[in-house]
């Protein structure tokens, strides 16, 4: 059994990660930690794992992290860096579900996280763990920096086109909208059930800290730097990612064939026959990525469209995801769930 | 393995029995039916069954339902009673998750359901799927009649109190709240998002057909005719039931300790600690019902609080669960999901 | 013009105060304080008042208020016992719409409210501010304990059964919901959109402060205490109360009737038709407060449904109206639109 | 007194119409149609009107449209180009509400609208009823367009731009939300509470008839053909449209003042602040639009954010504002009240 621990399991990623660790075969989980919740059955809090996780929140000074195979960080950003050295020097293999590993240039992500980075050097061997792109690096890594969510969705749909050289790269636009459970399970009032529900919003048009990961990313399989805007809206589901990527033809292709083929081999990216809109329902609760590939009317723009469950494929199934490939495990075990709709 | 089909699968019952049959190990599903669908792939109704299900609707007359081991009825009230007699003779075993077979006392049936009772004689033989109470019975069972989803909330917070008698069973009030797939996936005003989003109201005050249900198996406890108010509300939830029980003291007792022991065994209820409040969502697409004993001020009034996911444990799930038990299957499998949560 | 000062404005009553003075032709906006607030326009917080309130939240300790003609408390419960007495000496006059003077035995609110209250004498002045009960004594009070939200609807609810001596006083039943914005504008977690949205849920089962207001106020009509059990619940709705009552009949009457003749000049009391089930959205925004009357299967037991938009008659509107009153105003000015529905 | 007729009423829009003329002093409401509800009290379908609208639905060959001053359609498409040129013949002055006037190009009309235009006349007679725009136009005519919903979020976000000829109009992109009950209140799977609720998807990118009238609308300012892509995404709002429109920079500009000077005297457009981000809720029950200009990080991509009600300014609001400028009414009249928030 792969001995696990979780750092800040009281937000939303961490009872997603605690709902499918608890559903995995060859997974023992032996901490979880909060500093503010420490002594508290996991259970209390989060009644859904009543007599499935009998663990209680440890104080993180306390916990046998540095005992475990694997520790998830689900913490705030400017945690993981802090203590992810001592975790690796004692064998432990890491897998951050924040942001503090995925900006590969240390001055943006300066600049967009508002803080000195504590450790760069492991931002140069941490590995960015999205499967698709990195399966074989990842299967090696010590450290996997996880996707963000809005970075996840937007990436699976274009990067098919970027990779063909197909589109036109400096003028890329993602309108991407989001579940209220990506804001976190933090007291802020414009998350409030009232403030959120029958209302709509853009925020950060100015700009957002998943726009210089996604550019990264894009800006790699580009081999150029990409052009793109990103706006994000708060949407009033709990759970799901809508990505709406807008990008104009540079060269002629069979683009519906583009993305069967390109992940054809692909357990969690499912391209959907033309003419189809992936509803985020069809994903909830699951691992999955839906893909339409549309081009209206005949026209120079293609439209996308890219469905995920932020907390599973957008955080704690990725996560999953990428520690089953560390460890060999078969990449599907805990995240074959049929997605529950309605 | 199993050989199982399904009536009527267009539903959400139907939809829900096919997320659970789908992760059944032991289960392989023959056929499922539908008159206005025949031919359509189930997962270009259901997009997140593509991958897990591969069968098309089929019409019902061209099914091959009397090769199936096990049957399930997702049908509209009326129609398991005319063709359930042929699939017993060919010895296929059936669920019905309408309420044909519910209520034995057949005129009560035809007052509350506005129709002559097609199949009286398998009635009589129809076993209540109600496991907690029934289990032995199902196990043996021809044809199981899968209860209702008020009836499920309700009987269970109300049946300790009652089996103990020690309350007033001449004046039990059932205050219900509903999901609105409760209402099924039908096209009716009512149940548009833009009239049942953000609004609450009461339905069918002067009689709802699951009044008899409950009273039923209220008074089989008791051991005479049971008086009940029941109120059903439609909530803007997509699946849950919450059902608030009052009922007044007739005998003292340690209720909390009288829950606890009814249910020790069952596998899915689950009896909270003193003062808890069940939420729907801590059931959340899985089989559970949770409960909490409550005795406000002392008084002479208990409240029973009592959730369940209208779907699983109101419908699919128990049949699945109805079907382990009649197969001889571990009782949990394909129902140990633990809850979507948030 | 009447000029009006609002204490506390930065919660949800006190952003429908201002919705409905700034539609009220013969009142001026005087101040609006907020000690976390003070020197941001009401606008920033509120972009629906943009154009319409064009005053900044001021601090409490600069604010004129006692320059004022009357002056609402939208504060938590605590703060108008403290300032009420100075506004009053100044010839203000006051409504508070926290809980300071609702509850006229002092030790009972001390216990429930767990304060040691500031001005007991002016909880004997203090006019409940239900105009349905106490409309004189309102267009000459000083000071107005404007009602809560849950015991506005439960009230007008049980009322004419209690007044008419035709119900069993010592077993009542009042099973509420709520919207989520009757918790106020609070960051707290349960009422974020990711733990209240597709959840339901009961809570202060064991006791809630609405109860001994409910509990006083049909004691008043009855004329001896009554037995009353309040359950609440948290629903996914912004707006909206409704409250199922449950109440034995203890002598026949034409129940329909008796409504209807209580209520006949009430311009914001609407008995429904009988059969009729009102829905929280039929008052959204409005003043209204609807009413059906039920005797399932002419049992026993009688079932009142009662709605109310509880930001408006259970809060904000019950106060202008108040106001109104108080000031020799038609009482329905700024009260008459109509219900937004959908 | 105006006499005003509607033709259809039993629809969102035209529940919304009869909410906003009951409200308006200077209109008396002679007649409202429907086939199907003929005799049924209006208040009875929508209790909300209850005490305000004391019309029963009319049959349309019975009601007394031709004494009408003005004649409201609020029927699918296609009905009011069989009926407005008798009303117009009388003397009446019709506001289409559906799309029969909307599109100049009648060959264009009917291949979006799949049917063969019964008064191409009355189309080159017809003013689109866009105040903004037409406001002359509209005070003199006979027979006014209304526009659609997302047509008026859309274009008020990007007519100033265009009509300052400071954006590439060839590549405009309009990402557009709409809020449910933008479909209508027909009874059609994909719009009831338990599929759209918890959910999100883009619909009709393909081709949505409201792209042939929002470019349209922009080709006439702009004086060439425009390209627009156009992707309209089902919303979990009862009300509420948010457009984000994308468009590149071909002239330098003070953009945010080129729009605060574009509406400076329009009443119902109000342009934020620099670095707003309206809410739908904001506009809720209103006629308001709010538009904030963004250019994140400097560069080349203008992203404005565009909301209305889509009931309201995107329908029946409009219509009114229409009927005010028709019949020499001030032009905010019935449509002052503040907007509904929380």
């Amino acid at each position: 059994m792969l001995k696990a621990g979780i750092v800040g399991g009281t937000g939303y990623t961490g009872v997603e990660l605690l709902r499918l660790l608890a559903q995995h075969p060859d997974v023992e989980l032996s901490a979880i930690t909060s500093r503010g919740e420490a002594g508290t059955p996991v259970a209390d809090m989060f009644p859904s794992l009543r007599g499935r996780v009998d663990l209680a929140f440890s104080d993180p000074k306390d916990a046998p992290l540095d005992r475990c195979d694997v520790v998830f960080f689900a913490t705030p950003n400017g945690i993981a860096m802090q203590q992810t050295r001592a975790l690796l020097d004692a064998g432990v293999r890491v897998i951050d579900l924040a942001a503090d590993f995925r900006i590969k240039d240390i001055a943006v992500w300066e600049k967009w996280y508002g803080m000195t980075h504590a450790a760069p050097d492991l931002v140069a061997e941490a590995v960015y763990g999205l499967p698709e792109v990195n399966r074989e690096a990842i299967r090696k890594a010590r450290l996997v920096a996880n996707p963000g969510c809005y970075p996840t969705a937007a990436q699976l749909g274009l990067l098919p086109l970027i990779e063909a050289g197909c589109v036109d790269t400096g003028n890329l636009i993602a309108d991407c909208k989001s579940g209220v459970s990506g804001a976190g399970r933090k007291v802020e009032t414009h998350i409030l059930f009232a403030e959120a529900s029958d209302n709509f919003k853009a925020y950060g048009v100015a700009g957002h800290r998943h726009l210089p990961e996604i550019r990264q990313g894009l800006s790699i399989a580009a081999g150029v730097p990409v052009g793109l805007t990103f706006v994000p809206h708060l949407t009033p589901l709990i759970r799901g990612i809508h990505a709406t990527l807008y990008a104009r033809v540079s060269r002629e292709e069979d683009f519906q064939a583009l993305f069967e083929r390109r992940y054809a081999k692909e357990p969690f990216v499912d391209v959907l026959p033309p003419k189809s809109h992936p509803e985020t329902r069809s994903v909830r609760a699951s691992n999955l990525c839906r893909i339409a590939v549309h081009r209206p009317q005949g026209g120079d723009t293609l439209v996308i469209l890219s469905v995920i469950d932020n907390l599973t494929k957008g955080a704690a199934g990725q996560a999953v995801q990428n520690m089953n490939l560390m460890f060999g495990f078969d990449e599907c075990i805990a995240l074959s769930q049929v997605p529950v709709l309605p």
